[in-house]
Parts: structure tokens; sequence; C-alpha cells
């Protein structure tokens, strides 16, 4: 299960139905957050995603819209009585502002928070997946995030493994993990059996930036696609001066990477209830794209792509 | 015009349909905000209170519940344009509070915020009504507020001004504010035209507290009456562990002081939903209590107490 939930979906002011930016992955029971405005733990609630099985936070840069939201949550993890340590990752402050955050907590946390600084280009490597990083554009150091995960085995052919032999039962695991059988004699071959390597899923967000290269390719075949689309093109201007991007410029990222999909987030609070003006705008240039609301929730399936 | 809104009614923990402590007071348009929970601000948009006309904050504590909407809501004014000061007020540990809170924004004001610590027993006296303080008991240090309107003349008897002769006009006013006037020869004062002096109104906030006696005398025959009623008579242990008050202490207070009227808050998220059995407690003490409510919102008229 690969589940994208969205929390908040407001540019940098919120509105009534809007929060500030956060976005909570699902996989398989392991929670992932991406940004953490204000409000945030409120909305985990009212999507019911849960908070206790946050494993990282990831925070694209630091302004008060995709932060305010973690001195809360720890509070609240807290009283819940988290004991496991908390990974947070983010551009270099990261280790500053997790110590002014627990300092403005005003209470001691029952469990360690670990910030972690990270380098544009740079990748954390986790167990069956990984997070990799790329330089956003934007008025203070940005990273924008992609989630990858690394590929599964490829498709086990149980009628060719009956037929060259092999016993039904743990041998047929043993040849999907990549292992070598004997039967009689004779060696089966994992290549026999199995098929190719297949993708795993690919899941972007761009964070507050301008449209760039190194978001494209980070975006490259992803399944998903989360983009800044502040604003309309009639915003252009300003647009390139607050270094957000309109949605019409996020379209162009995703069919420049070739993504699967696209949604539009961190809509500026004067399209809040009515986005439709940028929803046109990408769809002139890209077909598979929505906006994005708050508690909007997407499961992302596995697509074959050999 | 004394409104009262109640923005954030829960206890530590937020729910879905409590946020955390915080209370709009608005006095003839002037903005008063007492505690400021995480997602005030969006609390602000919901109940229509406004928030550029805020002219000062008053902070009971630094327990996370009470202060997290200050970093969003500072940078929303700033955002909007705000240019005039803003005067936090709270016990000691504000000013480097606030000096946390401007450095976690990670970008510039455009106005000057003021820290102002204030010892228990302290008051901040402004044009037409003070705030009192009076210490809590609570696990950290604690504030409880109460707005008081300084007296208004009494009423003018405009029969009487006439019938002594006194012209329909601006003498009128100057016998109101006070000063006496002089009518072919005859000296007027103002104690033959004028009333006693009426009693302004009165509003108390307990913050997080154990029931005590400042807080009683702070109350004396207020308006009304906010005060922390976290939990129900079976958790008083429980109450007294974590220096919270139950609904039925927080009756008694109200009735000791001899409040109008008294909301209770800071409900704990086990009654979120359903908090009869406080209602009920606190009733069978105080008869005109009510249970505070998210966007909640009061008018607070003169009352004759002569």
């Amino acid at each position: 299960m690969l589940r994208v939930t969205f929390l908040g979906t407001g540019g940098a002011l919120p509105t009534k139905t809007r929060n500030p930016s956060s976005i909570m992955l699902n996989r398989d029971g392991e929670l992932l957050l991406f940004d953490c405005g204000e409000g945030a733990q409120q909305q985990m609630m009212r999507a019911k995603t849960g908070m206790m099985a946050i494993s990282s936070i990831f925070i694209t840069h630091f302004h008060a819209d995709h932060v305010l939201g973690i001195p809360g949550l720890l509070q609240t993890l807290s009283f819940h009585g988290r004991e496991e340590p908390l990974d947070i990752y983010g551009p270099m402050w990261i280790e500053d502002f997790t110590r002014l955050v627990i300092a403005l907590g005003y209470c001691k946390l029952k469990f360690e928070v670990r910030a972690h600084v990270l380098i544009p280009g740079e990748a954390v490597e986790m167990d069956d997946y990984f997070i990799m990083t790329a330089k956003g554009i934007h008025s203070v150091p940005s990273l924008a995030y992609a989630f990858v995960e690394k590929p599964r085995p490829g498709r086990f052919d149980r009628d060719r493994a009956i037929e060259l032999g092999v016993p039904v039962g743990p041998l047929f695991s043993k040849l999907h993990r990549g292992e070598s059988v004997e039967i009689d004699g004779k060696v089966i071959h994992p290549e026999d059996v199995v098929g190719a390597p297949r993708a795993g899923r690919k899941i972007v967000y761009s964070g507050d930036t301008r449209p760039c290269a190194e978001i494209i390719e980070l975006s490259r075949d992803a399944d998903l696609l989360i983009h800044d689309a502040t604003l309309a093109e009639d915003k252009l201007e300003w647009a390139k001066e607050s270094l957000h991007s309109t949605a019409r410029e996020a379209a162009e990222v995703a069919q420049e990477a070739n993504v699967s999909r696209l949604i539009l987030t961190h809509i500026s609070s004067r399209y809040s209830d009515d986005p439709s003006v940028l929803l046109e705008e990408a769809k002139a240039v890209f077909e598979n794209v929505e906006i994005a609301s708050d508690l909007l929730e997407l499961e992302i399936p596995f697509m074959d792509k050999n």
C-alpha cells in the first residue's frame, strides 16, 4: 500500500479550507511526513492517517507555512507516549531549527529528535526505498524530495518452475530471492523462472520553487509529481519574484519529466475556493492533472513500465 | 460592544472539533487575544473576528497548547502589511519566548513585537480599561487575567438639567464629563444632574490552574468567568496531579467569587464530543454555567450592579 494524504494545500496564508503545506505518505503502515505546517496534527486526526507511526519528517525549507506544525506534533507524540527516536531531515539550519522547536515546547519530550542536514543531490537510504533530494529554487535554501522504491524482483513463473521440476514449496521463494537451486543434479537459475526486476514506485514533491532542471531530472518517469502551483499565468511576474511556479509551469515540468500524474499544490489564498483557472492552464499542457485539496487521499498503484 | 469569541477550547491535545486554547476579546473594535494555541489564525478566519486590530496578546503560560499559534499569527500579520507594534504580555520567559518565535519564523517581520513580563498581581493600564493579573497554580509559572473596564460616568438626568435652566447643548456634555457650569450667575454642579458612576464590565480568564484564592479574588463580581475545567469529578486526583481543575471546582470558584456567568474551557479530549458530565457537575454548584465550544461567541452587556 502506498497512500498520499494531503494535510495542507494552501500557500503562505492559510484559509478557512486550506491549511499550510503538509503531505503524509503511508507505505505499508510506515508514515513519512513531508513538511508540517501549522495545524498538521489536527489534519492527521481529521484524515485518520495516524501519527504515532511517523518514522521521518522531511522539510523542504524553513518558511513558517512549512514547519510551524512541528512543535505541536512533537508535543502530542510525547503525550501519547512515543519513545522511539524521530528523524527530521531538511536543508541546512535543520539542527538549529530543531533546537529552537524543542526550546519552544517548554517541556521535555519523552523521545529523541534527530536532526539531519541534507545537501541537494544527497539521498537517504532506507531498507527498501530511498529518499532522493534536489535543489529547488526559492528565496531560502530549499529541497525537493523523491520517494523511490527499490526495484522489486520480477514476476515468478510458477508454471515454468513446475515444468522444470521444481517442487512447489520453499525452493520457489529461494529462486524468487535470486538464488539458484539444484533438482536431481540439474541446476535451475533464477533467470530461468523469474522475470526482469520491476520498477518500484516514485513520488516527487517539489516544495516551493521556480520550475527548474534539477526537479525535472528528479521527477523523471515518476508515478506522481506534486508541484508548487501557487499562481495563475497572469501572475507570472509575481511568481518569478516570489520564487514560486504557475500552474502552467508545473505542467511543463510534468511533461518534460514524463511523469504519470501531476497534483498541483501550495494554492495561493486568492484561488483557495475556486482554483479552476489553475486547472485549466495546467490541463492545456499536461492532461493528467488535478488540484490538491485538504484531506485528498490517493492510492499509488504499481505500474508496469516495461 | 464587548464580545468574547472562543477560538480554541480543547485541552493539551487538540481534537477534530476543539483547537488548543485561545480566546479573542473585541472591545469596540480593538482586539485583545488571550493565549494563542496552534491554528488560532485559521479559527480567527472561521469566526470572522479579524486579526489586524489585535493590539495585545496575553499569555497565561508557556505550554505548547497555549502558545504555538503565535509564530504563524505574526507571519500572517506581517504578510498582510501590519506595521504597528504588537505587545505580548506573559509571565517570566516571555522575552526569551518572543525571541525564539521570531527566530523560528526565519523571515523578517515588518512590525515590532514588544514582550512584557508581568508579575502576578501587576496590572497593565490602558485608556479606559486595565488588565489585572493573579497567580495561577500550574506546573509552570502561570497567570490568570482580568479585563476590567474603568467605571463609566453615571446617567445624565436630562429633565433635571432643563429644570435647573441648563440649555440643551454642549453644557450637557460638560456636566456629564464632571465639570461645573454657570447659568445666570447660578453654579450647577455635576452631582446635581449626573448619577453615581456605573461599574464597567469585568471578564476573567483563569488559564490552566488548580482552583485558588488568588483567582477567586481576581474574579470577584465578574460579569464572566472563563475557567479551566479539564476533568470530571471522578478524575479529581488526576486534576490535582496535573494541576488543572474539575468542572465542579470551577463552579465553586464562580460561586465564591459571586460572578454572573461561568464558561468552562480547556476541555480534555476525553470529553471533547460529549462534555455533558462536566456541565452536570458544575450546574449542581452554580446554575449559570455553559461549556465553551470552538467559535462560540458571547456579547457581554452592561449590568446595573447598583
